[in-house]
């Protein structure tokens, strides 16, 4: 497939491509609403011996079926080995509750649209499993629905990056990692690969030029058989494929020269997450633990799946509760600071808020997202309030927004796997909000 | 097989049947020592690509072979799917450490030996993953050794039993569950097989009558077949059984008289927790969740395998912090009270620490534990102290001992799976700590 087709394809904000057939879908009425699947309602998995149509499994493939994704992406360890991210043994951070009743009320109109929308129409367009809103640190908005619960470790998929692309930067401001040295000289297992003479901060800003196309409905695409060989997604009678994520990138090409554009590809998060263990000389889901997880007063562990070998699934496989994702963006909105102590440099920070290179970025595959960039694993806006967002597949995110001085977490199960579909009405939302907030209006 | 001989095959004091093969290497020189398999100095799963003599799976059952399996133990998560068993959101109840420097040098003789021996060694020669002693509720001593540190979720084997075991008796104590009811009454689906008659409590304190034989090392053994049932184990090609534990307990078939006599089968455990999942219209794992791990102040999530098709194996799935389960244990220790708040229904830890019918209980089988019963899934000593024990496979323990007003936690990965092979040093070795800690003497 030519280098063009592959970018075209790429047309999820989340950089997970659509097939024209996923594209044509994105009208709502193609699939049934929150409501209608809302999967209490639908019975999955209830009672200690669920009849065989209400069972949801891994093997046969039905755990990634939309509609019962609205109970498999709240009970993803029921599915994927997984092991924890500790969160250490200390005190749970405090986060002050100032719910505000009139903020359900608040209205948008989503884009390309006429007709406005409010606050809480958008969170059941959007088939929202949970959110969290947080101004200046305290909880001014919170909903569960379906089977998720403030306990639930739901799968954050590609927001999991970011974490990984902050841990980059903390090593690259104490000067563990250079940001110019190349994979290979990390990496000797990848010197045969495309990667080999990437550098790793084209790695962290996906600027690397590689034959991997993020395509996730079409059997053969890369990224399918990376799940696959990652024990992700169930795999063919007699898979004959590599064990495990590092053996995949190991077989990736090169394709075209590295640096020169932003194209999403997961297994750039993977590789970023190796060179970061090889440095730190521990498993990365002990580095997250050691550099996240554990400074933060997490109420919980997180847990990461984990592929036939043991290696953690960096680009994706993050498990949490949303206070803890909020705690995280609130760390980050805060420069690094939580609870008046030093948890990350300030630099490290600054670097993704600061965001990338515009021109790197593909306006036309984002659509909703023109004059952003892509920065160590982060979606900078450079909108008018600095915004930057972890985002992950079928509505997962972290938004940060400095000027309004919230941060929303949000956990979904978006029947379409493309940002693209849930940009039109989430971003527009989300800057509501923040107006909402910084007017300062109570009910 | 007769009746007889499965009671005389199951010489494990945890229950657990040895073949006479495995009974004649409880000779300590039969396997390399603690040091010496050290997984640390072994090398298992280090790096970010392990080389393949250094791998462990479980495809290939490696993850259940000695001397593996002092790294698999503590990350027995990496090999079977678990979902986790929620601390809720409030705060970490407070562990206040006292740390005496004086146990190490404890002395004891173990049973049928000449030759004396300190605490320390026992550690050791038991094969000690770590270790906790609460006295008067301060954490006295604290050990972990290889890849075990304060944050593993330590695989505890049967020491989950007596957590079922206490929410079966809470039930009771609150009128919820009959404990002369028959598990027919409570669960149809197993109508047709030898649980039907049998009662609530017979399934409690294994005085059921079934053909089950616990015997780990016979491939045949519906032991074996029950934990390839519930994927703990991998199964034989073109694998015909049952999928899921409940499914096998329904093919189980009677065999004898309920009531008359213990005898240790991990299946009555996963029946008594599916009757007390639908007494409580929940999943086993969130009910353990709110009737003890929730209310506990635990640090951390616990873990809890599951099956192909969900169901959590209360039999032996669980995985949790050293910690938490001593916390576990003070408060059964204090009689369901934990920070002055009561946890638990007083009498349902009566129950549990007064013990069952002695006459009921094997003393040739478990030559250690004379005048021993078991209640409710604990293993009550009858001793001078009245100790009584969560104990699970390869040395796992909860020892409460409430005259010394001390609790041990144990987790451990002796290489014989049976607890006779450690008893010998361990039940005296925790008599003397005893002592000590009464005398309460300091360095």
């Amino acid at each position: 497939m030519p280098h063009i087709d592959r970018r075209a394809l790429a047309i999820g904000a989340l950089g997970v491509a659509l097939t024209a057939n996923a594209a044509a879908q994105t009208q709502p009425a193609a699939f049934p609403d929150a409501d209608a699947t809302d999967p209490v309602r639908l019975g999955w998995m209830q009672g200690t011996q669920p009849p065989a149509d209400k069972r949801i499994a891994f093997e046969d493939g039905s755990y990634f079926q939309f509609p019962r994704t609205r109970w498999s992406f709240s009970n993803w360890r029921n599915f994927i080995r997984s092991v924890s991210v500790t969160r250490g043994s200390g005190p749970v951070s405090r986060l002050p509750v100032v719910l505000r009743n009139d903020l359900d009320a608040v209205g948008f109109t989503p884009l390309s649209a006429s007709a406005p929308m409010t606050w809480r129409q958008s969170l059941d367009a959007n088939y929202t499993d949970a959110i969290l809103v947080l101004h200046r640190g305290r909880v001014a908005y919170e909903r569960y629905f379906g089977v998720t619960t403030p306990e639930t470790q739901h799968v954050a998929f590609s927001a999991t990056k970011s974490f990984v692309g902050l841990i980059g930067q903390i090593l690259i401001a104490e000067g563990k990692l250079d940001s110019s040295q190349s994979v290979a000289s990390l990496v000797p297992e990848l010197a045969q690969s495309g990667f080999a003479d990437a550098t790793v901060q084209q790695v962290a800003d996906m600027t690397t030029a590689i034959r991997f196309d993020e395509n996730y409905t079409a059997p053969q695409s890369e990224i399918r058989r990376y799940s696959e060989a990652g024990r992700f997604r169930p795999r063919p009678e007699n898979y004959k494929g590599p064990e495990g994520y590092y053996a995949f990138a190991a077989t990736v090409a090169k394709d075209g020269v590295h640096g020169e554009r932003f194209t999403y590809r997961t297994i750039n998060t993977d590789v970023l997450a190796w060179m970061i263990a090889r440095v730190e000389g521990k498993p990365f889901q002990q580095v997250l633990a050691d550099r996240i997880w554990s400074r933060l007063g997490m109420e919980a562990d997180a847990a990461i799946t984990i592929d036939g070998v043991g290696t953690p699934f960096a680009g994706g496989g993050l498990m949490a509760r949303l206070r803890d994702m909020a705690r995280f963006g609130e760390t980050m909105r805060l420069g690094g600071i939580v609870n008046g102590r030093r948890a990350f440099p300030a630099g490290a920070v600054a670097e993704i808020a600061a965001g990338g290179d515009t021109s790197k970025f593909p306006t036309t595959t984002y659509p909703a997202l023109r004059g952003a960039s892509y920065r160590a694993q982060w979606w900078v806006t450079h909108n008018a309030h600095s915004a930057y967002m972890a985002r992950g597949v079928h509505g997962q995110g972290i938004y940060i927004d400095p000027r309004a001085e919230m941060v929303i977490a949000r956990f979904g199960s978006h029947p379409i796997a493309g940002n693209a579909a849930n940009d039109p009405i989430t971003l527009p939302a989300y800057q509501a909000m923040a107006e909402a907030l910084m007017l300062g209006k109570r009910a």
